[in-house]
């Protein structure tokens, strides 16, 4: 993997830093800022990681995930170098609004903005825990166990630990070396896979009870009578959107979520070809062809309907 | 990994083989088997594949599998060497009472027994699948995408697609170089995790509802009720055992399936250090560390509280 010029000068010039990542981060936004933000600091630089959310608590065995800030007052006074991480619009950041001397766009998802001084957006890639992982080795960066875990739980998480079509044989040589640096493997397969608070399992007992298939598409849903009955938040059906795609037939999976006062988040998942991220551009989301979501205001009943009418109909096309 | 020369001698001498694996063979079992036996076969070879169970319905991707036998009538005249695989006993092949010329044990279980003319038991391999492609690159065979993807696949099944703690660089490695000869790492985890039929996937909901925890350790049951109801058998309960282990604090799940005529199967599995297969022992079953099983008669209740009561006890010693 080629690393664009500018952006091993830039990292080398500036001496301040802010790393940022996409809201409601997941494990590849939080491993790609954590690896990079202790690669920099080790240099001698100052390095602020910033996300407007939490880290959520499942990824909280993630090594330095304590140094993930969620305000930005200090560290916009001491005018940093913007390092956007997994996502490529201030928007997705919650950054809009903003402004920074110098940003760098270090992501694979596909474009939704031109933002960015220094753009380095590779959709073929993996996961930005890969970039980042290559990153590291071109500017010679020591892989401590820290870092290595931090990237290695990134792959981990984009490539649903080497099942999804994106895992090749590059990747799987990264993930060996990242264990030979100090990754656990089935320590971060253990953390990642079975740590479900057991509310957040008798959820998903709840949501499977709702399923319904029609032509290929399965659809579960949590409505907010159920968060409450377990004391759950929307933050606790991570991954649940993945359950229903186990059916053998079905080749788009969704989970929609109460988000209250009518609206509902849903999340898309696909097998093979099929491309979700249209089913989510047609309601004004977005994602990868294989994992995609949006928001939509309605009933229930609605929704679904909209949703099979969307998601059947974009299968035939294929 | 360094291959016995014995090994590599009676491979290159010997002309006709019967390649055997254990009955009720898993991934590990069928890919090792079609592996060797294409490579040898691909060398000029007369090689018969024999299994006493037939090849399960999901495994049935594998390529080559329709190679296996059920029986041995035909073979036997020929006089071949054996090489028993995945296993180290006559018995556990459904060998007993037969006689061989020569025999060859290529496993990496504990030992059970001292069968084999020539012994090669590696318990810290991964898999029985990643000796013999050490095996295959020790005796300069060609990697087909037929071998590659038998290869790949006796891996995965092993280590859970590198989430077990038997996941290291090496494996990773030899993960990568397959991919590169052939193996489609997002095929075979799709046929290997996301084909359930659509009445196992309404099984897995209704058992997930009878979850009882006590003490680290979670119980779910399958009734002959719950299987008439979903027309489902005991085969169809294939993994359920690992659901609640997902359930963090979990430390020992168990799998209770109705035999009929008050008999009951029971599937143990633990996370960490937790040894399951001295659990079974008690009952007359057995396993490994991690993985085991007996069977026992009683009443559903009464099976669950001595369950409870030997999985909490034993538990407590670790």
């Amino acid at each position: 993997m080629k690393i664009p010029e500018a952006i091993l000068s830039v990292l080398k010039k500036e001496k301040v830093f802010l790393i940022a990542t996409h809201i409601n981060p997941d494990g590849d936004a939080i491993g790609s800022a954590l690896a990079l933000s202790s690669a920099l600091a080790s240099r001698g630089n100052t390095v602020h990681v910033y996300n407007k959310d939490h880290v959520p608590a499942f990824y909280r065995f993630m090594p330095g995930y304590e140094r993930f800030k969620t305000g930005l007052k200090q560290c916009l006074s001491e005018e940093p170098v913007l390092v956007l991480l997994d996502c490529n619009s201030p928007e997705r950041a919650a950054l809009e609004g903003y402004s920074f001397r110098r940003s760098v766009v270090i992501d694979h998802h596909e474009t939704e903005r031109d933002f960015g001084d220094i753009r380095w957006v590779v959709p073929s890639a993996a996961a930005t825990g890969l970039m980042i992982y290559h990153l590291l080795k071109a500017i010679g960066a020591e892989f401590t166990n820290d870092i290595s875990m931090n990237l290695y739980t990134a792959i981990a998480v984009d490539t649903g630990t080497y099942r999804f079509r994106n895992t090749t044989a590059e990747v799987l040589r990264a993930g060996a070396e990242l264990i030979e640096t100090g990754a656990n493997p089935a320590f971060i397969a253990d953390q990642l896979y079975e740590r479900w608070e057991q509310k957040r399992f008798d959820l998903l007992r709840i949501a499977l009870r709702t399923l319904e298939i029609r032509d290929h598409v399965a659809v579960i849903h949590v409505s907010g009578n159920m968060f409450r009955k377990t004391d759950t938040a929307p933050e606790d059906t991570e991954n649940f959107a993945n359950f229903p795609r186990m059916i053998r037939g079905v080749r788009v999976s969704a989970l929609l979520r109460d988000m209250g006062k009518g609206s509902w988040k849903v999340s898309l998942r696909s097998k093979g070809e099929v491309n979700v991220a249209r089913i989510a551009e047609l309601y004004g989301g977005g994602g990868h062809g294989n994992a995609a979501g949006f928001k939509i205001r309605g009933s229930l009943r609605a929704v679904k309907e909209k949703l099979f009418l969307a998601a059947c109909g974009n299968k035939k096309e294929q």
